[in-house]
């Protein structure tokens, strides 16, 4: 047997606490495992005297989380701090120079400044895991960089934010409104106080960027990616998909087109012949597509005390084991500045829901609008009739280039008889 | 860089092919991420001059595939011969003894030899990868290993035989018989001439023994698989399932119940809230329960060229990275030689199709055999009426233990009225 790997954990958050149990609870196992005991040595948090339902008692305490890097003979740091800036940036920083190697679960780190530390990592020879920054429990880091490493990947998308899956999911089933919903959430404790990061797509959007990284091999791009959130969809849009053989989900989508990288979050429509339609609740899912494997999904949970920690336990585990990878695949210096593509650049088909007034010829001059601009409709439907009253009326849309699409619903959103803002969900396939 | 890791090949069969294409398609982006170049450097195979659609002439002929590990200066020898015995047997041993890694698709040997082959490996220091063995392009192996490896493993299932599923969705969605369909698999090349390894769980049950190994650190026991085929499935039993809400799917199931292992392979009814339920056609879906990460799904392609190649070249890839793991993930001298419980011992709810000749007091007599062996009835019944003729009668049953089930099943079929054997299949809601 080798000496124990000495941890230091800064952060004991649920994350945190999670972390602790599965160490002591699993150690006999891990220790197995690993050829080596691995031990918590030191920990750091706000708070030296709150109970937190596990012992940190033996460990020694630092109310600096810094000093961890600076002050402890720590093996390996874990930073569960989160945020891009302050703390937890200056930690990892500090410890990859002290020569420490850092497990985080910080993606909004790992999206704004993932390059800059990998190249750090790796010119000093420590490992820098984040498995627990995308998709909580599910090990898609791991499979992506050494599970599917002899495939060209050629896509990577996914459910990636468990609120808006589960909110998603609560309103389908119960037909409730968002707002609701959000509230109801907040009460559960599934959404924050300020639900902007999930509901808004931005986290869901960290996460991606990652995964665009890791399965491209390109610098990780978070300002490039597309960004919407879930505000947006209502009961009736999500009526109509079950209507029409969808399911609304909120995907990350990052793929290679030509020698760019195209990297968008919103609400998409799935046909339900899809697995990942099928994925609900606060579940994750994420899919691979590469040239040998043809496409894998793992599935799992995307957050909470346990999943989490599992991921963080896997990375520790693997460097007690002195398994080192690439931070995103292959080395740093390798990694590509890759042409990232707008919005714009889609092409697809798509829902349309649109809220007018109740009267002859409106179809007329919504049909007008899109032969305008070269968007051609698969079927439009409007269910409720009444008379100069606003209904809703659906046009799903075969392919079409988003510039024109986006020309239609300017002109559509124009006419007269609209009176809201027409929603868009873009419909996607994810064939092969 | 280091050397390059020079790689022979034996067997090139379909997966073989594949396996080159990969290694030299993608031999830029593997060195990059390998940080060396990997390199085939001999093959073996039956015919020297049969087209394979790749060009082998630059790779060092051997006839007899074991010389490729007493006679090749390989550091890895891929084996691709199949078959637990023989050749592939002896040129892994050969291979391990000579110091060489082995990798291999062979589920058959690892199924019979996994514990003494991953003796001999770890005792001399190389690696014995098998990733390709189980579920094809899925990382299962690796999830399970290193990915969910801050877990216990509470049970591991899974469609494993992508010919069963595929005949099985086959069934459901043509509503024609099982051996027409096997018949058209067979022409489709989905299907061997020989099925019976498939269609009889043969092959389920070797993968399932290797998935519970990894999963619960002990000796590969493929004996102890309780296994069973869907050769009694039809088009009835699939209506049927579909009208309570399930799925049918044959499913291997390992899982611990307390310092015991139940390993079985049978059909299975899945709630259709499940998402293995919606795993259609060749796809194959591993699910792996901790008592960390709760619950996570793999899915994808189990079979077939280019994903059991992309398997393949992840094993070679972490061979060239220096990544090295325990062959079942704990050192094969802790391996636990675990009691494994008969299919007795399992306790279920249950699906029963009977043929019985529709006349007054058929009902009372099942009922009574039921009762009289403590099975309690859900429901019951009869679509369709023909007096005096055979006609379809289904029960579903509570949970019962299987041996009370089977009392009940031997006294329903001797009555009079019942006129085939009763069909069972066992419903396994795979909750938490």
């Amino acid at each position: 047997m080798t000496n124990p790997l000495k941890v230091a954990i800064a952060g004991l958050g649920t994350v945190g606490v999670g972390v602790v149990k599965a160490l002591t609870e699993n150690a006999d196992l891990l220790a197995s495992r690993a050829g080596r005991a691995i031990e918590i040595t030191a920990v750091s948090a706000r708070s030296k005297t709150k109970d937190r339902g596990v012992d940190v008692s033996g460990y020694a305490w630092y109310d600096d989380p810094v000093k961890l890097a600076t002050e402890t003979d720590a093996d390996v740091i874990v930073e569960l701090i989160g945020g891009s800036e302050g703390a937890a940036r200056e930690l990892c920083e500090r410890a990859i120079a002290a020569g420490k190697h850092v497990v985080t679960a910080n993606k909004a780190l790992v999206a704004h400044h993932g390059t800059a530390l990998a190249t750090g990592a790796e010119a000093i020879g420590v490992s820098l895991n984040y498995e627990a920054a995308v998709a909580g429990g599910i090990p898609v880091i791991k499979a992506i960089r050494e599970g599917l490493g002899g495939n060209r990947a050629s896509r990577v998308y996914g459910i990636l934010n468990g609120t808006c899956n589960y909110m998603l999911t609560n309103m389908r089933e119960t037909g409730r409104d968002f707002d609701v919903i959000l509230k109801e959430a907040q009460e559960l404790g599934y959404a924050e106080a300020d639900p902007s990061f999930d509901v808004d797509g931005v986290d869901a959007a960290h996460k991606l960027a990652i995964l665009a990284s890791v399965a491209f091999g390109c610098e990780v791009a978070f300002e490039a990616v597309h960004t919407e959130g879930i505000r947006n969809i209502s009961p009736v849009d999500i009526a109509f998909a079950d209507e029409f053989g969808y399911r609304i989900k909120l995907l990350g989508i990052a793929q290679m087109v030509g020698d760019s990288i195209e990297q968008r979050v919103h609400p998409c429509m799935v046909p339900l012949t899809h697995p990942i339609a099928h994925i609900e609740d606060v579940f994750n899912a994420v899919v691979t597509d590469g040239d040998f494997v043809d496409t894998l999904m793992q599935e799992g949970r995307g957050a909470g005390e346990g999943p989490t920690a599992s991921a963080v336990v896997a990375d520790i585990l693997d460097i007690a084991r002195g398994i080192s990878v690439p931070t995103f695949g292959v080395p740093a210096g390798d990694l590509k500045v890759t042409d990232t593509l707008p919005i714009e650049a889609r092409t697809g088909a798509s829902y349309i829901r649109l809220t007018v007034v109740d009267r002859p010829g409106v179809f007329a001059d919504i049909a007008a609008a899109l032969r305008d601009h070269e968007v051609s409709m698969e079927q439009v439907v409007q269910r409720s009739r009444s008379p100069e009253e606003p209904v809703s009326v659906v046009l799903i849309c075969h392919d079409a280039p988003e510039k024109k699409l986006q020309g239609a619903l300017d002109a559509i959103a124009a006419l007269d008889a609209v009176t809201e803002r027409p929603n868009l969900i873009r419909i996607e396939t994810l064939g092969a």
